[in-house]
């Protein structure tokens, strides 16, 4: 950190590094990165006239957002043509200040309003059913049984323009009243992370199944 | 897993480890569980008379839960009074199973739905506020800058009774279709969870402050 010059400059400075470690971001490729970092999110939706919150995955296609679910969920139909907001949180650190007030959390965030529409297509749906394996086990589509149409019956996809939104993120340490500075209390960021572990085999596998090499090309955080 | 005597009774026998795999849960317990293991949230609201979603933390005192923000949030003065939904999650893992179809997450979750209330108490928002520090950052309030009266004011503190809601909760390895269990197709689950890192110190820390032991009290996930 440079070293101020004065009391006023160091105002100056601190407030700059604020708005440097938390910002908001209405770019198109950043609000992709969040999107497709993390396929967890969180929507946003009316039904019997309350908000409900919905987590369930989505995954990214160019300028739209998808989601899936059963062809029976309330809560999918509802979505249908009703605003809606998406939204995808990945939580980086917790930051320590000096004062309780200026504890934070680092993040980052994506929000996504629109309204969605329902894939009715049924090759276009099984198309996108693939799309979104492949993003979230990339190489496993090709070993699995293939899907049915019964299935991709069973199985409602919505999609959403990516027109109306914006990603937020902060990092870095925390950033203190200046006076605080100068106390005697630690400060700094403990780093989180989502973690993938070593996958546990089904005990129901069939004997001799060796661990395919596309679990390596799993992502997510 | 234990051997199924004929295909009816493996039928009988997967699906009841369908429903044991994935359960609503309506006990208090489940649900204090989840709440208490995750303070990120999800906050479901309306706003200008769409549906919009808050990332924040959220924390528990008994039979409701707590929430805060600044003053000014129009999210938050949007909540008061107002239907909300209250939604935790936490990814345990994925679930890769015979076909994408029944490929899942293990999680678990929380949903709260109710009508928050401002705490407009000062002595009471304080109080509340150093029982979110002291849930998070266990041990670290009695080392920070005493909270001005300032700072009480530019924050408010939201509280909802829990008294409708439900947990969900999936563990454990797929449930794939009876027949499908005879491929070859390597089924499993990638387990995560969110891991905290080494503490980095802020680099304005001053000389010689060593790391304080209440760090390896934080907890989460």
């Amino acid at each position: 950190m440079d070293q101020p010059q004065s009391d006023t400059e160091l105002k100056t400075d601190r407030s700059r590094l604020r708005r440097a470690h938390e910002k908001g971001a209405y770019d198109r490729d950043s609000l992709n990165a969040v999107l497709d970092a993390m396929p967890m999110c969180h929507i946003g939706y009316q039904i019997g006239g309350k908000p409900s919150v919905l987590p369930t995955l989505q995954w990214r296609e160019g300028n739209h957002v998808y989601w899936h679910g059963s062809s029976a969920s309330r809560a999918l139909r509802a979505m249908v043509g009703a605003d809606v907001c998406v939204t995808v949180t990945m939580l980086d650190g917790y930051v320590l200040a000096r004062s309780a007030f200026h504890h934070s959390v680092n993040h980052r965030s994506a929000m996504i309003f629109g309204r969605p529409e329902k894939v009715t297509d049924t090759a276009a749906k099984e198309k996108h059913l693939k799309t979104m394996v492949d993003q979230v086990f990339p190489g496993r589509w090709e070993d699995l049984r293939p899907m049915t149409s019964q299935e991709v019956k069973a199985t409602s996809v919505l999609r959403m323009p990516i027109t109306e939104g914006a990603a937020k993120i902060r990092s870095g340490p925390p950033v203190d009243d200046d006076e605080d500075y100068e106390l005697p209390i630690w400060a700094g960021v403990v780093p989180m992370s989502l973690q993938l572990h070593a996958p546990e085999p089904d005990p129901a596998n069939q004997q001799g199944l060796v661990m395919p090499d596309h679990l390596s090309r799993i992502r997510i955080g």
